[in-house]
């Protein structure tokens, strides 16, 4: 793999395809406009200056754009800093998509999609496999891109799809271990419930709250656009009203974001399932950078808890 | 005025007009099955019991209906309890209606239809205007007949109504030394933030809590009716959603019900408005029925708080 | 079946054995002592009164006690009362053993004693798998006995156990779909996790807290007998200390219990998944005796809530 | 109007009267004192150096001092600095004054004072009226020109003043609205709620908390000031007790200062006044900073919330 | 000792002098009014029913009054009640007083006094010294005789002063070992932290809450007696801030009552020792009721923890 | 006394004995390794930069180590540090003990060692009495060595078992005054409550956490080592398990560590004299730095309170 962004030390010069996470435009003290963006690429990102920037400069180099930069490393209280001594927004010859330069799901859309159709496929009620598959179909563009979060768990391309396969597979296992579970509800909520998002969030890439993210939520985001998908297909009936309530207490207490508690079992297991999911994808990640016999750093999600990295277990694996 | 059911005592017989609050249905240890019901009228509510039921009485005696009742006053540790002699449904000859046994808000029905579409008149944005008047139109036999809540304040038929009365009145004062104010977004928003609850609740009397009441609340309700009213009038923008905000957030914090605090200085002080005349309405009543020198009872919804009722001012009535 | 001692109704006369659930003595204002009792069947229970009891009737009649029982049926304040007339202490010729007196789990004990053999033989680490079964052959007869809890969920008996094999055998489950997981920990935590309630708890049966369940409670005292367990086998090691941890931390928080919260992956995920099946065992029981359409009884350990059985299910079923 | 400090840019010279915040004396690594000075005028305010520095200057140039100073600005963490060149204490022929260097109340002390002398000459009781007119008289100077608060709201010379001026205004407006308000209670209540910060407070600018600020506070100060007038004036009575309660409960929670709820529904309304004024206060001020379509900064005293200021309101502006 | 009024049983007649604990006047549903009494003596209370009373007995037997009763112990619901037969006020002539009918403390009147004297006469501060000794003169006769609460801890008879007594010893025992303590705050401290009771309460037996208390309260009480007083003894200075501050803070935290946490040292221990001194009160008080090998009941004041009473220590005695 | 580390400037040369309180190592821009120390010596610590360190140097230069340092002061932002010149190891030769660095307790070991004989010798239980006298023994070194905390209180050589000193003459001074308290329970729970402390650090001195210290946590560790060590002992009965719950229960709450609470009048006690010595600790020191008329410094163990000094102490003192 090639040498990432993060991989440069100081004093190197750098010639890489990043793209622009964000950017902020400020003036300098000499009265001169700069621009202070974050770029990145798969390894990571890196802040840079670009001086005396032109207002083309600031049209061009807005977030969510892939450039081609010429720069040198340096440091700025032990942190590494890019001064860029030459930008270029990319064109069709450079071959490069932004794709190639954000962290994604370790699984293709279309296994996703495939797995997805699957298990609506196995919904038996009609009204609910009805509603399940028409609002998929209406925000699958965003819903196979997004992220789940902006950050914490599942914040990479694609995030939200994984996160929603993950979370099937896991309830398909637990419903066959208590069948009292209607896997009905249980697959159309976890494919529901965090749609929203295609709407709280901005994008794929370089992801931040839109205004009806930020004054509603995607939880009742998505509340509502059940309410008005079943008014257009004419579905009537206590199902919408479950399912809404699946999506509005998924987050489990007010303080979390719900306004109602789970009042549905179905719910209150989707809850338990959205946490276990979304604490072995923290925990596999901070576990991959921590060493046997070292703690993680701390996760900020999970109360600020460093988790230890059992030495032992290695010893075992030799012996065996 | 006549003498209301709760001004009787033990050994007296009565012969009213009462109406059904609530009717449980039980076995008696002897096998058979008796109602226990609590009756109604403008003074109060008494315990009754019918016992040896037919199926018919079962039909026909359930909430929300009057009833001629004639029967003997007894007491049952230390509460007046009724003992049903007879009972039978009433009918167009009677002359009574149900408003003859519920109380009810201080002014008519009429006169606050009036004060409203005076307020929507005075909004000048069209879009939030059209959206009130719409929204209003659709539910307006219930919004004027429902009380505000199930108990603690404007617990009476077309509570719901004065108290949105009350709260533009108020608006109106504080937005006259508050000109910073947009008197759209609060006229709008105080006539819209509890609609929910014609929804939410089962009826204007003997109320309980629907389905969707219990497992959504009238809250994600109303920005559910707002967000479907808008869709199908082609209005699109930021108001909408703004309004939508303001109902979200009304109770101002999530452990109160609303999963976005206000992030709309008009939300802020809709909130505050609306906590004032509540509270007012509670103190007010509370005040009515204790003598000066004395605490009130202790008020479940104002932290379980007693308030004195100061001696000194008659003593200044006096001297004036 | 035989009808059990709930389903009698006042005026009834009643021949049974049943189980002494607990009994105290009192003076009644005659200077006679008179036991109340708590008796129970596999139905359910019902409180009696034996009058006029000897210094013998004391000596006999203690809790967890098989009885032929004599009596009547009254009623105070609406609930059902036995009025002995005569009681005595059965004998093998009786045929009756406590156990057709109580409630147990819906799997024999040596169907459970197989499957955590099973799973112990799938241990890898010899350290734990030794320390796990020598703590289990120790305890193991009130293992397999103990109810998992004194109310709330799996509180029959062999509740314990049955609690047991149920999240082990959904731990394979998740274990399977997230491989990062240890199932050695794993495994070994989720047997001995709840094993301190067999000193914690005074019985299978009429279970109440011994003195050392209320001074230590049972995480302290499992912790203490991982430590003392392993030095008397001469185990070191860090395997003996995370088992520790995964035992003192499996209520994961101080104020539920556990003065450490999770700091091992699997430790967490334990957590989760007693959880998961400890709601599963109280919400599957609630909605039994809850008819479609209803809400269950506030369920206390479920912050109070009442879930709804859904009406829309049975119209599918009938459907297809 | 004149540049201020904060327009200035790095590397201009500037030569300005300016206030003295706070002066704090330090050690430079060379052994020699400097003073580290927070200067403001009407714009804002600097840091500035004075380095190497006399006994006379340490003596000279303390808070609240008027000074005339000559210097550069210079930048340090990309915040402005002022190293000053010269700097020297002013005299009369300056004919500069500290009010000219400080924000203050949008209305003149006259005419906070007749408002307020007309608001004591409608209160009817004379010992509630005769109480207010003299703790009024005894702390007039102060009170008439200190700030509301250090920070947060009303923040400026006359900030006190004006925010009674402000309730006593709003109050007549709602006891307008809701008759069984006392509005003796109301407006000396008003008058009196934050008088103690005369007190709690060490000036009218540059204001820091006083020994008997931090061990007291200004509610308990307050209480004890109507305590000992009511004793000079030999005023007894429920009046006085009601008065130091409406002082005493403002806060309303403990944790907020208050050791008792509010008992009298005239202080539970004054709290509610005195938030709405205060809130009104800080959104206005916010609100001006912000562009439409944009959040405000983060309000600490709104529980760090970031408010938005709609869009949609100038189009609307610009349609009508 | 002569057999007190909770020895009795059902059916026993009782002729005693009893104090009137609290009286409550109602109306039969025969329309006739009587009087609930809650009467008692040292071994404690019962509650008592005088019906068909006249105007005359409402006016005569009113709280902390000692009466001559005669009267039938029955039960209700498994509690004695006393049924009155005849009752008449007492003379000089019964040679009853009220101290020989309620509990006391532990040591005399004189006595208490006698060790206060001797504490203030070691005040070294002048200032301290003349405004505790006035403050005790001014309040001497209440502070004696009343209790130091009305439930909880030294709820009798001059348990107000037993209670500073013990903390006065406590803190010259505790001074001894760590001597940066300042014993004129404490000694000073602990002999008016509570003394505002004697306001707050409304006598030494009987005892309610005045409506000073209710608003007051006896923190705010005594912070302004302190300031009062004072002010009449021309003494100013710090040392009246920082007394005002240890009552201010002797509850420690704003949900206990103080609106400032102790910021003095002395104030931080004062409140450790009132904590220490009272927890004993009711610790020993509820062991002595305690068999070893048992709990406690439930100890409201205490978090509501029951104690054990070890077993072990007995056979340590008998060994020894 | 020799000057210390602190109380050079910047631009001086050193040249001292050091003690290494911690070492990192981390990696230069320049690609080469190097160390961040922190020094200390009795009057505090210091950076220490060591630059292109060796692996012999990463191997050498670990906490709790001496070294003799030559080197410059410099500052980096307003705080002094050292870059080091010369480092090495020391030997005998240099006549230089760790005890020569690092801050103590203000008495010796061998009085402490006394003190803490005679009053396990006055412990009478003899059960109580072995067990505590072989614990001391077993943990003896390291129970006079170590600090009681890493911060906080009593945080130097020594600390933990002059804490125990302190609270054991404090438990006896309390006992004398409540005779109730059985001593054997108090004087046994003092010397054992923290002894969990000698595995839960690192050492006496530079401590940190142990791998057990975090997973266990010292409350634990030691309600352990009293189980094992009774088993050993062949001790049983309720003493053993009370001790353990003393222990167990002494931070009071599930929030400060302790699953239980105190159920037992001694640990109750024991946890108010642990918090006041700890207390009485941090104020001492912080009174001690902090000149009559100011605050101190805030304490973070102490809710962050600054108290403060009083001035007129002094006054008085001057006076008499």
């Amino acid at each position: 793999m090639k040498k990432g962004i993060v991989h440069f030390n100081e004093g190197e010069h750098i010639n890489l395809y990043l793209l622009i996470k964000s950017a902020q435009r400020s003036v300098a003290s000499n009265g001169k406009p700069f621009l202070t963006l974050i770029l990145q690429d798969k390894s990571g990102e890196i802040d840079a200056k670009l001086w005396d920037c032109t207002p083309q400069d600031e049209e061009d180099y807005t977030p969510d754009t892939v450039v081609q930069v010429d720069g040198d490393i340096t440091t700025f209280r032990g942190k590494n800093q890019l001064r860029i001594r030459g930008i270029r927004l990319t064109t069709g010859q450079d071959h490069v998509k932004k794709s190639d330069l954000v962290a994604s799901a370790p699984m293709s859309i279309n296994e996703m999609v495939d797995t997805m159709n699957q298990f609506i496929f196995e919904i038996r009620n009609p009204n609910i496999q009805r509603l399940t598959r028409t609002l998929l179909k209406r925000h699958q563009e965003a819903f196979f891109e997004f992220p789940a979060a902006v950050k914490n768990h599942h914040e990479y391309v694609s995030g939200l799809a994984y996160h929603v396969v993950s979370m099937l597979n896991l309830a398909k296992s637990v419903a066959a271990l208590y069948p009292a579970l209607d896997t009905d509800l249980l697959y159309s909520g976890i494919i529901l419930h965090d749609m929203g998002k295609v709407i709280e969030l901005s994008g794929a890439t370089a992801a931040s709250y839109t205004l009806e993210g930020k004054l509603l939520g995607h939880i009742s985001i998505m509340v509502n656009e059940i309410g008005k998908a079943a008014k257009e297909m004419g579905i009537e009936g206590e199902e919408i009203t479950i399912l809404q309530h699946i999506v509005l207490s998924h987050h489990s207490k007010p303080e979390w974001g719900s306004p109602k508690p789970p009042l549905i079992k179905e719910a209150e297991i989707l809850h338990m399932l959205d946490n276990l999911d979304a604490k072995m994808n923290m925990l596999s990640r901070a576990m991959e950078k921590t060493k046997p016999g070292e703690f993680t750093e701390r996760l900020f999600a999970m109360d600020n808890r460093s988790f230890y990295n059992p030495l032992f277990e290695q010893k075992v694996t030799v012996d065996s």
